[in-house]
């Protein structure tokens, strides 16, 4: 039978869609980048059908492309012109959560902030946060490991997943829907999945760990004369304070560039470093006097200069509104936005280098950074005044060659998908990338799942 | 050339022990279930050389089993007469302290005390941390993915793992030394060594995190009625306390047993649980108050109907030394302990309906059970009046069945070895134990590593 009357017949007209019925929806996800539609969308509503679709297509040696929430911003799910893309859209809801477990099992179509909902009404906290929560989708959150905003206290995605169910190339389904904190049974197989970019299999469910609900949080937003002061801070805030839960870190051009298009003033002079430093509190704990202890210890070892306590959930706001800076995106359109990692105590260097090759390039540009400096990861936005396509590859040349030179990591949670994908081994060695392909061949033989994503060509 | 002739050319004969120079140490881990001794012992003091005797057996398809600290409970590290032992023994020693970073790169070698001490000195707190500390090793610690008493805060040694540095059966070196805390570069490759007990690659170095040292502790022991209370009590030790570092349970028969046995007494009556609730404090947080109201809120709740605070580190370690119960293997000598986690929600079920069963089966036997019950961790200790190892055997059988019947784990932090191989299909799923072979063969074609562990005979 002819591939998609066998995959009608096997899972109904509904699901399966071709031609006119394939929207633009499916032609990229938010780097823009894909350049075509796929020739079939198929959106299952059952494990069963992942794996039938998957069975079927691996038979006919079909390459497919499994779309989550389409958010990513390193082109892993794009599909190329011949791909079919497989769509969890259909496979919501959650399934169960286990109160005295703190755990949620969860469907892998579901948005993340239906997930966060969820849990906040059962009394907990889905630590798994990020920008992007109304729109992204459980299951791509776990396929690119993703990080966001609550890494410094929970660990990335990695961190939270207790159990997965996932469907491998030929159709069979891996399913581990582990509750426990402990469990050494043979190879953790839910690792390979994890930030493996859709490329070894198609996650289905997963149960995620629940935290407790923080009744309160202090927050302050520091200034700093050098980076290595923001180091000391960082260290000094994890000694002082019970539970650190933000480090973000904004170099000055960043800070300037933000404040001002918000029409927001914080301080009378401009400082070198911005940092916001924010610590959960639970029970009945106000925290506020040990917060105070440690900036009036951080001002006496002469760490910061200034600090502002956020008085009300609108201040702490208006810092955190700096800090995302979603105005900059609109004012500067061809802005470039790198996400790499290195050694805490490196990134200072980087940045610096960076900056000075950046506009020694192109002069005139705009250069700033910010970063979750707490979980080692740093975030450079740029933008020239062409704005073109070669000059985004060039700066993309400038920073990842410095990134190889500061033994960094080229993807701290955008992943690799195509966009970085040349730019590989420039984190991970030959050898690395020799294994990855064993594995790769021996989990999906026929090559169907994701081709051409993270792994560059031989 | 003869293998061991290649191999004393290639490492030089003091890295080769064979005949009498080979002692009783290499034949058994602490299950003490060792039957051969290894035919040669290598013992390379390089990663070099590491790899240049995997690269040997490799080409004359020699097993060779890799040995760290021999504190395994589950077999894993035992020889069979042909096979030769890899010990890491002479690879020790830290190699870099980043304060900036909050990372310790080790070597596999280095005993976990040693590494916990040199950390301590910096400032900081390894938080990998179980009984056996002074004599097991780092790399042993990873290849077993150890549990321990500090799990319910820091997690497990997976969670702990930045960066890992492994030896391939072919003698490729897999070198990831990452200090980072987030890095989505390709796949995951460190997470497919930790865990695996040796069957996929020999760890040779790791980037370990620290964490910032408590300032001090919080220490109670409560006593409760029912396990629904116990759960609830986690619960709300959770919401109410900033840093629960461990929530450990005794049943009232292992309580009153090692509470006995070291002359100690607590409560004027018998509790049917017991349970340690330990908080971290940081800076200058003293937490008496916060401790004390979640105290008053348990009883309050009728969650508990006793409760001791420790007013002394000596007080605090007399209700560890009997959670601890070292006396206990003394006065019973025939005695098993099972290791199995399972949602916490139905450990207390369980907990009951084996002890029925054992007791059923073996009048007048001791049975106990008590368990990092925040870390859903169950230990099941059990004596059978005659002891012998056809009853160790009936006991795994009851216990394990029970397990699969519960959704539960046969391994939580003790792994899987030979001991407990032929019961893995209790706890992973056929499709699970094919994809395993398929890793094992991907990465160790002539499955030279650790042949007989693990992964039951097809």
């Amino acid at each position: 039978m002819a591939l998609l009357d066998e995959l009608e017949a096997a899972l109904g007209d509904d699901v399966v869609l071709t031609g006119d019925q394939i929207s633009e929806r499916y032609r990229s996800d938010e780097s823009h980048s894909g350049r075509a539609l796929p020739f079939a969308v198929l959106r299952p509503a059952t494990v069963e059908a992942v794996s039938q679709a998957l069975a079927i297509c691996d038979r006919h040696c079909q390459s497919v492309v499994p779309q989550g929430g389409l958010t990513g911003l390193a082109g892993g799910a794009n599909p190329r012109g011949g791909d079919i893309a497989l769509s969890l859209e259909r496979f919501t809801g959650i399934e169960e959560i286990d109160a005295a477990a703190a755990t949620m099992t969860v469907r892998a179509g579901t948005p993340l902030e239906v997930a966060q909902q969820a849990a906040e009404k059962a009394g907990f906290l889905l630590p798994i946060d990020l920008g992007s929560r109304g729109s992204c989708q459980i299951g791509g959150n776990i396929a690119t490991n993703a990080g966001g905003i609550r890494v410094i206290r929970h660990g990335v995605t990695r961190d939270n997943v207790l159990g997965l169910e996932a469907v491998i190339a030929d159709g069979t389904i891996l399913s581990s829907l582990n509750k426990t904190m402990k469990n050494n049974t043979g190879y953790d197989l839910r690792q390979l999945f994890i930030g493996s970019e859709g490329t070894l299999g198609i996650i289905t469910r997963a149960v995620l760990k629940l935290k407790p609900l923080p009744s309160s949080r202090s927050t302050a937003l520091c200034a700093a004369t050098s980076y290595e002061k923001v180091v000391s801070l960082l260290r000094m805030a994890k000694l002082m304070l019970a539970n650190v839960s933000a480090f973000e870190v904004m170099w000055d051009s960043y800070f300037r560039f933000n404040a001002e298009a918000l029409g927001l003033k914080f301080f009378d002079v401009d400082h070198p470093f911005l940092v916001i430093v924010e610590e959960d509190l639970f029970g009945n704990d106000q925290g506020g006097e040990r917060f105070e202890a440690f900036l009036a210890a951080a001002f006496e070892e002469g760490l910061i200069d200034d600090a502002l306590i956020a008085q009300s959930e609108k201040e702490a706001r208006n810092f955190w509104s700096v800090r995302e800076g979603y105005t900059m995106d609109k004012m500067l359109p061809s802005l470039v936005n790198l996400d790499i990692s290195m050694a805490i105590g490196r990134i200072g260097d980087y940045a610096a280098e960076c900056g000075r090759a950046m506009l020694a390039r192109f002069p005139g540009a705009h250069v700033s950074f910010f970063g979750h400096i707490g979980d080692s990861n740093l975030h450079v936005t740029i933008a020239t005044q062409a704005g073109t396509e070669d000059d985004a590859h060039t700066i993309d040349e400038i920073a990842y060659d410095l990134v190889r030179q500061y033994g960094g990591s080229i993807s701290a949670e955008h992943g690799i998908g195509t966009l970085k994908r040349d730019y590989l081994g420039h984190s991970r060695s030959p050898q690395e990338l020799a294994v990855m392909r064993h594995i790769k061949a021996a989990l999906d033989p026929n090559g169907i799942l994701n081709p051409g994503k993270v792994l560059p060509p031989v």
